[in-house]
């Protein structure tokens, strides 16, 4: 439990725009300048979304591609995680920046309900992200929205679609998904380390006002921290 | 641990076929008869689907009401749940035959990956059938897939969505949802006891090769079981 907490800064994320709050980073040079106070602050990996002049989530390769370079050169040595989450695009279009070989990228692995909505991550499409990860070297992190994505995860390892260790972020707080539930929270943990090893490293997240909680459970925890 | 098992017999399904097995009862008189040896051999719930005359799956209520008026003459006292699974139809259609006022209906409270799609239950179409259940006095049957179903089901008692303490059955085994394991089944139990008491009914399915394990399971630790 002496590791360091690695800090997982999410600058932008897909949804939050500057009605909800001017602070957010929209524009590729607030994205850069935001991830270096945080690199500086001390955050080791950026998890980045970007978005079109309107603030709409986008997947476009090209605008990936100016965000990482830009990360790059002004936070050197920063890991950069690039979303294919599903909000920002459908279908193979949502991988189309794997090519890039950024060094991380999330990785939905099963489907969930979301609010208003259900999260589809079809079996095809996780296969085929989960691929295009493994050709370009791209470390994923799982994002588990329930119990099952842990599972599958792990039978992915097993089966050589994920290459390494499953690196697995928990995430909590997403009504009609997983609630924000701490004894559900110490299970993810003890799975994790049942199927991964003791010492098996894991991040956890929490939505909205459930981000505070998650980074307490999680830091108290073992864990590693998403902003 | 001194409660009778139920048994729950699954009589045809959604999918399997004569091609599959000549013994799965697909028409109304099959379906009658297979139900009453069960019956007569100490199964107490029905779970019936209906079949189209070229076996491909239906919810057209007219059958379902044909099922269930051959059932209750020939099975008398025998709880009749019928299946709003989404293999069988989409969207409202899928709670057509709740009207009906079965004793029971089968409710999935969220979304998963089957083998080769995303099993879609968005919440709109949740809280419609739920709301129906609850109007015609039908007793829910929550099919949890993944363990955030289970507090998912605990959040619609706890705003009155359903009515009665839910009745949980956990489905293990399914291809890119959860697995048949041990632990989570464990687990699973343990959550059913957090939320729902002590002394809260379970029942669990296995799929395929995996039915005859998740019998034992449920049967050696207090659970009831579906064939
Ligand atoms: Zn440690
Ligand atoms: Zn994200
Ligand atoms: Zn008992
Ligand atoms: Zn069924």
């Amino acid at each position: 439990m002496t590791d360091p907490c690695i800090i997982c800064v999410a600058i932008t994320g897909s949804l939050p725009r500057k009605a909800d709050n001017p602070a957010v980073p929209i524009t590729l040079s607030e994205q850069i300048e935001s991830t270096q106070e945080a690199f500086e602050a001390g955050a080791t990996i950026a998890h980045c979304h970007v978005r079109n002049e309107d603030e709409t989530p986008s997947s476009d390769p090209e605008k990936f591609a100016a965000l990482k370079e830009g990360l790059e050169k002004h936070c050197p040595g920063m890991i950069v995680q690039l979303s294919t989450g599903g909000r920002s695009g459908a279908g193979r279009a949502r991988g189309g920046m794997l090519t890039l070989r950024p060094d991380m990228a999330s990785l939905s692995v099963g489907s969930n309900n979301f609010p208003t909505r259900v999260y589809e991550n079809p079996p095809d499409l996780v296969d085929w992200l989960a691929s295009e990860m493994k050709t370009h070297g791209v470390k994923p992190e799982i994002e588990a929205f329930d119990l099952s994505h842990i599972l599958k995860a792990h039978q992915m390892w097993k089966d050589g679609q994920i290459t390494d260790r499953p690196y697995v972020q928990f995430v909590m707080g997403v009504k009609n998904a997983m609630p924000a539930d701490r004894e559900v929270f110490d299970y993810y943990i003890r799975t994790v380390h049942r199927l991964f090893g003791e010492d098996a490293p894991w991040c956890a997240a929490g939505i909205g006002p459930n981000q505070i909680v998650l980074n307490d459970w999680a830091v108290s925890s073992g864990g590693h921290a998403r902003t």
